[in-house]
Protein backbone atom coordinates (compact mmCIF):
# COMPACT_ATOMS: atom_id res chain seq x y z
CA UNK A 1 0.00 0.00 0.00
CA UNK A 2 1.29 3.39 -0.88
CA UNK A 3 1.43 5.67 2.23
CA UNK A 4 1.25 9.27 2.06
CA UNK A 5 2.11 11.94 4.54
CA UNK A 6 1.26 15.48 3.34
CA UNK A 7 3.83 18.13 5.03
CA UNK A 8 2.78 21.82 4.86
CA UNK A 9 6.60 22.64 5.04
CA UNK A 10 6.31 26.59 3.54
CA UNK A 11 4.15 27.91 6.55
CA UNK A 12 4.21 25.22 9.40
CA UNK A 13 2.20 25.58 12.34
CA UNK A 14 0.99 28.97 12.22
CA UNK A 15 -1.75 28.53 15.06
CA UNK A 16 1.01 28.01 17.06
CA UNK A 17 2.64 31.09 16.58
CA UNK A 18 1.31 32.40 20.19
CA UNK A 19 4.37 30.09 21.57
CA UNK A 20 6.15 29.44 19.01
CA UNK A 21 8.78 31.50 16.87
CA UNK A 22 8.85 31.09 12.95
CA UNK A 23 12.22 28.67 13.16
CA UNK A 24 11.17 26.82 16.17
CA UNK A 25 7.70 26.23 14.36
CA UNK A 26 9.37 25.43 11.58
CA UNK A 27 11.57 22.91 14.01
CA UNK A 28 8.89 21.66 15.87
CA UNK A 29 6.73 20.37 13.08
CA UNK A 30 9.95 18.83 11.28
CA UNK A 31 10.20 16.45 14.66
CA UNK A 32 6.48 16.06 14.80
CA UNK A 33 6.87 14.59 11.17
CA UNK A 34 10.36 12.46 12.22
CA UNK A 35 7.73 11.10 14.89
CA UNK A 36 5.00 9.48 12.32
CA UNK A 37 7.62 8.95 9.88
CA UNK A 38 9.67 6.47 12.64
CA UNK A 39 5.84 4.98 13.86
CA UNK A 40 5.19 4.15 10.24
CA UNK A 41 8.48 2.90 9.57
CA UNK A 42 8.04 0.54 12.84
CA UNK A 43 4.66 -0.54 11.37
CA UNK A 44 6.57 -1.60 7.90
CA UNK A 45 5.41 0.74 5.63
CA UNK A 46 7.29 3.19 3.23
CA UNK A 47 5.44 6.53 3.29
CA UNK A 48 6.31 9.21 0.79
CA UNK A 49 6.09 12.52 2.03
CA UNK A 50 4.22 15.30 -0.15
CA UNK A 51 4.67 18.77 0.96
CA UNK A 52 4.08 22.04 -0.49
CA UNK A 53 8.13 22.95 -0.52
CA UNK A 54 11.60 21.14 0.41
CA UNK A 55 11.99 19.22 3.22
CA UNK A 56 14.86 17.70 4.54
CA UNK A 57 13.40 14.07 6.24
CA UNK A 58 14.04 10.39 6.79
CA UNK A 59 11.52 9.35 3.30
CA UNK A 60 11.25 10.13 0.21
CA UNK A 61 9.81 13.89 -0.70
CA UNK A 62 8.01 15.03 -3.65
CA UNK A 63 7.16 18.60 -3.83
CA UNK A 64 4.03 19.30 -4.76
CA UNK A 65 2.86 23.37 -3.60
CA UNK A 66 -0.71 22.82 -4.77
CA UNK A 67 -3.25 22.96 -1.63
CA UNK A 68 -3.86 19.61 0.46
CA UNK A 69 -7.27 18.37 -1.16
CA UNK A 70 -5.55 18.46 -4.46
CA UNK A 71 -2.15 17.27 -3.50
CA UNK A 72 -4.16 14.31 -1.65
CA UNK A 73 -6.59 13.83 -4.31
CA UNK A 74 -3.67 13.45 -7.31
CA UNK A 75 -2.52 10.43 -4.99
CA UNK A 76 -5.47 8.54 -4.49
CA UNK A 77 -7.48 6.14 -7.38
CA UNK A 78 -4.94 3.56 -8.75
CA UNK A 79 -3.89 1.90 -6.22
CA UNK A 80 -4.81 0.86 -1.89
CA UNK A 81 -3.38 4.25 -0.48
CA UNK A 82 -3.22 5.97 3.15
CA UNK A 83 -3.28 9.40 4.29
CA UNK A 84 -1.01 10.07 7.50
CA UNK A 85 -1.41 13.70 8.91
CA UNK A 86 2.52 15.02 9.63
CA UNK A 87 0.97 16.28 13.05
CA UNK A 88 -0.12 13.50 14.68
CA UNK A 89 2.75 13.42 17.58
CA UNK A 90 0.70 10.92 19.78
CA UNK A 91 0.81 8.54 17.08
CA UNK A 92 2.39 4.85 18.26
CA UNK A 93 2.91 1.99 16.24
CA UNK A 94 -0.77 0.36 17.77
CA UNK A 95 -2.45 3.21 17.00
CA UNK A 96 -1.30 3.65 13.08
CA UNK A 97 -1.99 -0.64 13.18
CA UNK A 98 -6.05 0.31 13.91
CA UNK A 99 -5.70 1.79 10.57
CA UNK A 100 -5.06 -0.44 8.37
CA UNK A 101 -6.15 -3.51 10.25
CA UNK A 102 -10.41 -2.74 8.94
CA UNK A 103 -10.56 -4.31 5.43
CA UNK A 104 -13.00 -1.97 4.25
CA UNK A 105 -12.95 0.16 1.13
CA UNK A 106 -12.56 3.58 3.24
CA UNK A 107 -11.20 3.78 7.04
CA UNK A 108 -11.34 6.94 8.58
CA UNK A 109 -9.32 8.09 11.74
CA UNK A 110 -11.70 11.33 12.94
CA UNK A 111 -9.67 14.24 14.49
CA UNK A 112 -10.89 16.48 17.10
CA UNK A 113 -13.10 18.87 15.47
CA UNK A 114 -14.23 17.33 12.47
CA UNK A 115 -10.87 16.88 10.79
CA UNK A 116 -9.88 13.82 9.46
CA UNK A 117 -6.70 12.36 11.10
CA UNK A 118 -5.70 9.97 8.67
CA UNK A 119 -7.55 7.73 5.70
CA UNK A 120 -7.01 4.07 3.72
CA UNK A 121 -8.53 4.21 0.79
CA UNK A 122 -8.65 1.11 -1.30
CA UNK A 123 -11.72 2.25 -3.62
CA UNK A 124 -11.03 4.20 -7.24
CA UNK A 125 -12.75 6.83 -6.83
CA UNK A 126 -13.00 8.10 -3.40
CA UNK A 127 -11.37 11.12 -3.08
CA UNK A 128 -10.74 14.04 -0.01
CA UNK A 129 -11.61 17.32 0.61
CA UNK A 130 -10.08 18.69 4.32
CA UNK A 131 -11.75 21.73 4.42
CA UNK A 132 -14.80 21.95 6.86
CA UNK A 133 -16.25 18.89 8.92
CA UNK A 134 -13.95 16.79 6.87
CA UNK A 135 -14.95 13.25 8.55
CA UNK A 136 -18.27 14.27 7.69
CA UNK A 137 -17.93 14.98 4.08
CA UNK A 138 -15.54 11.52 3.86
CA UNK A 139 -17.98 9.66 4.92
CA UNK A 140 -20.67 10.89 3.01
CA UNK A 141 -18.32 10.43 -0.17
CA UNK A 142 -17.46 6.97 0.32
CA UNK A 143 -21.45 6.53 0.62
CA UNK A 144 -21.59 8.18 -2.79
CA UNK A 145 -19.40 6.03 -4.44
CA UNK A 146 -20.54 2.89 -2.78
CA UNK A 147 -17.53 2.07 -0.78
CA UNK A 148 -17.92 0.15 2.95
CA UNK A 149 -16.41 2.49 5.74
CA UNK A 150 -14.45 1.60 8.91
CA UNK A 151 -13.71 4.30 11.66
CA UNK A 152 -10.89 4.04 13.43
CA UNK A 153 -11.27 5.00 17.19
CA UNK A 154 -7.94 6.07 18.67
CA UNK A 155 -7.16 9.10 20.98
CA UNK A 156 -4.17 8.73 19.56
CA UNK A 157 -4.60 9.45 15.82
CA UNK A 158 -7.61 12.02 16.58
CA UNK A 159 -5.55 14.18 18.45
CA UNK A 160 -3.51 16.65 15.53
CA UNK A 161 -1.05 19.45 17.12
CA UNK A 162 -2.77 23.16 15.47
CA UNK A 163 -2.74 24.92 18.58
CA UNK A 164 -0.96 25.68 22.22
CA UNK A 165 -3.50 24.35 24.42
CA UNK A 166 -3.10 20.78 22.14
CA UNK A 167 0.74 20.75 23.38
CA UNK A 168 -0.46 19.87 26.66
CA UNK A 169 -1.36 16.54 25.01
CA UNK A 170 2.06 16.23 23.81
CA UNK A 171 3.66 16.30 26.66
CA UNK A 172 1.47 14.04 28.34
CA UNK A 173 1.49 11.71 26.11
CA UNK A 174 4.03 11.50 23.48
CA UNK A 175 5.96 8.73 23.26
CA UNK A 176 8.62 10.30 20.30
CA UNK A 177 10.84 13.09 19.53
CA UNK A 178 7.80 15.70 19.82
CA UNK A 179 7.54 16.09 23.81
CA UNK A 180 11.56 15.63 24.43
CA UNK A 181 11.98 18.65 21.81
CA UNK A 182 9.42 20.82 23.80
CA UNK A 183 10.74 19.87 27.33
CA UNK A 184 14.05 20.78 25.89
CA UNK A 185 12.35 23.86 24.85
CA UNK A 186 11.51 24.69 28.13
CA UNK A 187 7.86 23.65 28.19
CA UNK A 188 6.30 22.19 31.05
CA UNK A 189 2.83 21.78 32.09
CA UNK A 190 0.81 23.63 34.82
CA UNK A 191 -2.39 22.83 36.71
CA UNK A 192 -4.47 26.35 37.43
CA UNK A 193 -8.24 26.29 38.60
CA UNK A 194 -8.27 22.56 37.72
CA UNK A 195 -7.40 22.94 33.98
CA UNK A 196 -4.04 21.86 32.54
CA UNK A 197 -2.28 24.47 30.97
CA UNK A 198 1.39 24.81 29.45
CA UNK A 199 4.25 27.41 30.63
CA UNK A 200 7.68 28.09 28.93
CA UNK A 201 10.53 29.02 31.34
CA UNK A 202 13.29 31.16 29.96
CA UNK A 203 14.09 30.47 26.07
CA UNK A 204 17.61 28.47 26.15
CA UNK A 205 20.37 30.30 24.13
CA UNK A 206 22.59 27.35 23.34
CA UNK B 1 -16.93 -5.42 38.89
CA UNK B 2 -18.60 -2.84 40.48
CA UNK B 3 -19.38 0.14 38.60
CA UNK B 4 -19.71 3.57 39.35
CA UNK B 5 -20.60 6.59 37.38
CA UNK B 6 -19.86 9.88 39.13
CA UNK B 7 -22.51 12.88 38.25
CA UNK B 8 -22.69 16.43 39.08
CA UNK B 9 -26.44 16.86 39.43
CA UNK B 10 -25.91 20.05 41.94
CA UNK B 11 -24.17 22.55 38.98
CA UNK B 12 -23.95 20.65 35.69
CA UNK B 13 -21.74 21.40 33.16
CA UNK B 14 -21.54 25.02 34.30
CA UNK B 15 -18.67 25.84 31.34
CA UNK B 16 -21.81 25.49 29.06
CA UNK B 17 -23.41 27.92 30.48
CA UNK B 18 -22.16 30.15 26.81
CA UNK B 19 -24.69 28.09 25.02
CA UNK B 20 -26.97 27.05 27.11
CA UNK B 21 -28.88 27.99 30.00
CA UNK B 22 -29.10 26.19 33.39
CA UNK B 23 -32.71 24.19 32.92
CA UNK B 24 -31.05 23.02 29.45
CA UNK B 25 -27.60 22.33 30.94
CA UNK B 26 -29.18 20.10 34.07
CA UNK B 27 -30.93 18.57 30.99
CA UNK B 28 -28.13 17.97 28.39
CA UNK B 29 -26.17 16.71 30.94
CA UNK B 30 -28.89 14.11 32.14
CA UNK B 31 -29.44 13.44 28.07
CA UNK B 32 -25.56 12.91 28.13
CA UNK B 33 -26.12 10.51 31.55
CA UNK B 34 -28.64 8.52 30.02
CA UNK B 35 -25.96 7.64 27.13
CA UNK B 36 -23.52 6.43 29.14
CA UNK B 37 -25.82 4.32 31.35
CA UNK B 38 -27.11 2.77 28.37
CA UNK B 39 -24.06 2.00 27.04
CA UNK B 40 -23.00 0.13 30.12
CA UNK B 41 -26.13 -1.58 29.96
CA UNK B 42 -25.57 -3.40 26.38
CA UNK B 43 -21.92 -4.42 27.84
CA UNK B 44 -23.72 -6.19 30.63
CA UNK B 45 -22.51 -3.92 33.05
CA UNK B 46 -24.71 -2.67 36.31
CA UNK B 47 -23.59 0.78 36.83
CA UNK B 48 -24.40 2.62 40.44
CA UNK B 49 -24.72 6.54 39.74
CA UNK B 50 -22.83 8.08 42.21
CA UNK B 51 -24.21 12.00 42.25
CA UNK B 52 -24.24 15.04 44.32
CA UNK B 53 -27.47 15.56 44.48
CA UNK B 54 -30.41 13.39 43.87
CA UNK B 55 -30.99 12.68 39.94
CA UNK B 56 -33.67 10.93 38.08
CA UNK B 57 -31.88 8.22 35.53
CA UNK B 58 -32.55 5.07 34.75
CA UNK B 59 -29.71 3.30 37.64
CA UNK B 60 -29.72 2.87 41.50
CA UNK B 61 -28.59 6.62 42.45
CA UNK B 62 -26.02 7.24 45.95
CA UNK B 63 -26.31 10.76 46.60
CA UNK B 64 -22.69 11.54 48.11
CA UNK B 65 -22.05 15.46 48.22
CA UNK B 66 -18.44 15.12 48.99
CA UNK B 67 -15.85 16.64 46.07
CA UNK B 68 -15.29 14.19 43.24
CA UNK B 69 -12.02 12.90 43.90
CA UNK B 70 -13.37 12.04 48.15
CA UNK B 71 -16.76 10.13 46.84
CA UNK B 72 -14.86 8.49 43.99
CA UNK B 73 -12.08 6.94 46.78
CA UNK B 74 -14.67 5.97 49.22
CA UNK B 75 -15.84 3.43 46.29
CA UNK B 76 -12.22 1.89 45.51
CA UNK B 77 -10.44 -0.60 47.35
CA UNK B 78 -12.43 -3.86 48.71
CA UNK B 79 -13.53 -4.94 45.25
CA UNK B 80 -12.53 -4.20 41.36
CA UNK B 81 -14.05 -1.32 40.67
CA UNK B 82 -14.83 0.98 37.21
CA UNK B 83 -15.06 4.38 37.41
CA UNK B 84 -16.67 5.96 34.32
CA UNK B 85 -17.49 9.87 33.87
CA UNK B 86 -21.17 10.95 33.17
CA UNK B 87 -20.41 13.02 30.16
CA UNK B 88 -18.78 10.78 27.60
CA UNK B 89 -21.88 11.56 25.03
CA UNK B 90 -19.67 9.47 22.38
CA UNK B 91 -19.00 6.34 24.19
CA UNK B 92 -20.10 3.33 22.43
CA UNK B 93 -20.61 -0.39 23.31
CA UNK B 94 -17.29 -0.73 21.72
CA UNK B 95 -15.35 1.84 23.32
CA UNK B 96 -16.34 0.91 26.51
CA UNK B 97 -15.27 -3.11 26.19
CA UNK B 98 -12.11 -1.52 25.45
CA UNK B 99 -11.75 -0.24 29.07
CA UNK B 100 -13.08 -4.03 30.17
CA UNK B 101 -10.43 -5.88 28.05
CA UNK B 102 -7.36 -5.56 29.58
CA UNK B 103 -6.53 -7.65 32.16
CA UNK B 104 -4.14 -4.99 34.05
CA UNK B 105 -4.29 -4.12 37.87
CA UNK B 106 -5.62 0.07 36.66
CA UNK B 107 -6.78 0.46 33.39
CA UNK B 108 -6.54 4.05 32.43
CA UNK B 109 -8.57 6.14 29.72
CA UNK B 110 -7.09 9.18 29.33
CA UNK B 111 -9.40 12.24 28.53
CA UNK B 112 -8.34 15.52 26.68
CA UNK B 113 -6.85 17.79 28.35
CA UNK B 114 -4.98 15.96 30.76
CA UNK B 115 -8.14 14.51 32.47
CA UNK B 116 -9.18 10.94 33.28
CA UNK B 117 -12.33 9.31 31.22
CA UNK B 118 -12.35 6.14 32.99
CA UNK B 119 -10.41 4.13 35.18
CA UNK B 120 -10.75 0.42 36.04
CA UNK B 121 -8.80 -0.42 39.55
CA UNK B 122 -8.03 -4.32 41.12
CA UNK B 123 -5.99 -2.98 42.49
CA UNK B 124 -6.60 -2.27 46.88
CA UNK B 125 -4.51 1.08 47.63
CA UNK B 126 -5.27 2.13 44.15
CA UNK B 127 -7.03 5.91 44.35
CA UNK B 128 -7.66 8.62 42.40
CA UNK B 129 -6.83 12.64 42.59
CA UNK B 130 -8.87 14.36 39.54
CA UNK B 131 -7.33 17.61 40.45
CA UNK B 132 -5.27 18.79 37.39
CA UNK B 133 -3.41 16.82 35.05
CA UNK B 134 -5.05 13.12 36.53
CA UNK B 135 -3.46 11.19 34.00
CA UNK B 136 -0.30 11.34 35.12
CA UNK B 137 -1.20 11.43 38.70
CA UNK B 138 -3.10 8.40 38.14
CA UNK B 139 -0.16 6.54 36.20
CA UNK B 140 1.98 7.85 39.01
CA UNK B 141 -0.13 6.68 42.24
CA UNK B 142 -0.46 2.89 40.23
CA UNK B 143 3.11 2.36 40.00
CA UNK B 144 3.52 3.97 43.34
CA UNK B 145 1.50 1.03 44.90
CA UNK B 146 2.76 -1.25 42.43
CA UNK B 147 -0.14 -2.32 40.24
CA UNK B 148 0.51 -2.90 36.68
CA UNK B 149 -1.21 -0.19 34.24
CA UNK B 150 -2.91 -0.54 30.80
CA UNK B 151 -3.90 2.79 29.44
CA UNK B 152 -7.18 2.50 26.63
CA UNK B 153 -7.00 4.31 23.32
CA UNK B 154 -9.74 6.01 22.72
CA UNK B 155 -11.24 9.04 21.32
CA UNK B 156 -14.89 7.99 22.49
CA UNK B 157 -13.69 7.93 25.67
CA UNK B 158 -11.24 10.59 25.36
CA UNK B 159 -14.08 13.05 24.54
CA UNK B 160 -16.12 14.46 27.86
CA UNK B 161 -18.13 16.74 26.91
CA UNK B 162 -17.78 20.53 28.51
CA UNK B 163 -17.23 23.17 26.65
CA UNK B 164 -19.85 24.65 23.77
CA UNK B 165 -16.45 23.37 21.32
CA UNK B 166 -16.96 19.93 22.88
CA UNK B 167 -20.48 19.84 20.86
CA UNK B 168 -19.01 19.84 17.70
CA UNK B 169 -17.95 16.21 18.75
CA UNK B 170 -21.34 15.70 19.76
CA UNK B 171 -23.00 16.52 17.22
CA UNK B 172 -20.14 14.94 14.47
CA UNK B 173 -19.90 11.50 16.45
CA UNK B 174 -22.51 10.81 19.51
CA UNK B 175 -25.02 7.47 18.96
CA UNK B 176 -26.63 8.29 21.53
CA UNK B 177 -29.10 10.90 22.52
CA UNK B 178 -27.20 13.96 22.98
CA UNK B 179 -26.72 14.50 19.51
CA UNK B 180 -30.44 14.32 19.32
CA UNK B 181 -31.26 16.33 22.04
CA UNK B 182 -28.47 19.18 20.48
CA UNK B 183 -30.08 19.03 17.07
CA UNK B 184 -33.81 19.45 18.81
CA UNK B 185 -32.22 22.32 21.17
CA UNK B 186 -31.07 24.04 17.62
CA UNK B 187 -27.63 23.19 17.25
CA UNK B 188 -25.78 22.50 13.74
CA UNK B 189 -21.99 22.10 12.54
CA UNK B 190 -20.94 25.49 10.77
CA UNK B 191 -17.77 25.70 8.90
CA UNK B 192 -15.63 29.00 9.13
CA UNK B 193 -12.64 29.57 7.50
CA UNK B 194 -11.31 26.31 7.75
CA UNK B 195 -13.11 25.47 11.54
CA UNK B 196 -15.42 23.69 12.52
CA UNK B 197 -17.77 25.50 15.26
CA UNK B 198 -21.56 25.07 16.21
CA UNK B 199 -24.10 27.61 15.51
CA UNK B 200 -27.86 27.74 17.30
CA UNK B 201 -31.02 28.77 15.70
CA UNK B 202 -34.03 30.14 17.23
CA UNK B 203 -34.91 28.92 20.45
CA UNK B 204 -37.64 25.97 20.08
CA UNK B 205 -40.69 27.30 22.07
CA UNK B 206 -42.36 24.01 22.48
Amino acid sequence: MRVVVPFGAARPKTRLSPVLDDDERREFAAVMLADVLDVLDACGREPTVVADAPVACDAPVVVDDRPLTDAVNARLGDEPTAVVMADLALATPAAVKLLFAPDAAVVLAPGRGGGTSAVVSRHPEFTVDYHGASIRDHRERAAAVGADTATVDSFRLATDVDEPADLVEVLLHSEGGAAEWLREAGFALRTADGRVEIRRSGTESG
